[in-house]
């Protein structure tokens, strides 16, 4: 079955600061048309640094668009010319965020946010045989950094307490793949 | 460590048709002001159908914002006034995309699809005890309906063929919840 929309036409109707946003006219497969509006984002990175003793280390912060605290894992937006190299920019973010530098950094895949209408692609990784500096946040971004016990961040998103889409996919995906 | 940000100005920057974009002036706590863009949402449902067989009733469309086919659970966006009673929504996008009707329908929990700029809040369900009438799509969805083992649905989210946040979550989830 054909399914894939052609774009036929369009124009940016918001330019902003992180997103833009894009109305397309599509053909779609049976040969009607109609529009596709899509929200434009630069992509992200997300790290799950995983210590020795088997807990992972934490970012809460205020969500201002969700309106409270929450609690997530190390993660970043990227910045032109980073696509090409995202494993690069989730190290620098982990640095900067936790300042730890890990031994060990493998792929742990890739996540769409909101795939109807937002282009965001995440890349997740998963950090061990972690080393320590001082971290080095932007200035602007007020965080509280915790080592939460593996197990106890599964319970968090079972019970509820952690929402976050990114999180809440790279910890279980971590969970299956290291059978924890 | 108070971390709240305050709404002290702000306007709407973009009325689209699915979303809307606000950009607002903030009063960081330690006394900064700052912006804040927040991409508007209606909020959506998500549900996992699991069969007798531990098969999960799968949605394959075109994702215009990626471009390209992505395999999903079933779901869809709150309506206006459907945001009191998000369980009743996700029983009717049920109904209309698959045509099945659980005995069996808990909370998942409810996700973030991106907390940093979207306010997009998906409400996550179970179905299990399904029975079947024939679905009935939205004229302008195509859709490919499949039923996939449970077992073989997560293998696909961890070899990475499946990469859409909403269903990496449920699944999971579910796979913890169940012991699966």
């Amino acid at each position: 079955m054909e399914l894939t929309e052609k774009k036929t036409g369009g124009r940016e109707v918001y330019h902003g600061r992180i997103v833009n946003v894009q109305m397309d006219d599509v053909l779609l497969p049976g040969g009607k048309t109609s529009k596709r509006e899509v929200v434009e984002h630069p992509g992200g990175v997300v790290i799950l640094p995983l210590d020795e003793q088997m807990r992972v280390i934490t970012v809460t912060q205020y969500r201002y668009a969700i309106g409270r605290t929450m609690t997530e894992l190390p993660a970043g937006k990227l910045e032109p010319g980073e696509r090409a190299d995202p494993a690069a920019a989730a190290l620098r973010e982990l640095r900067e965020e936790t300042g730890a530098t890990p031994g060990s950094f493998v792929p742990l895949g890739v996540l769409h946010s909101s795939p109807g209408i937002f282009t965001e692609t995440l890349y997740l990784y998963l950090a061990r045989d972690l080393t320590f500096d001082a971290p080095a946040p932007d200035e602007d971004e007020l965080l509280v950094i915790e080592r939460v016990p593996f197990d106890v961040l599964v319970q968090r998103i079972m019970d509820g307490a952690i929402t976050d889409a990114k999180t809440v996919a790279a910890v279980l995906k971590t969970k299956v793949r290291l059978h924890l």
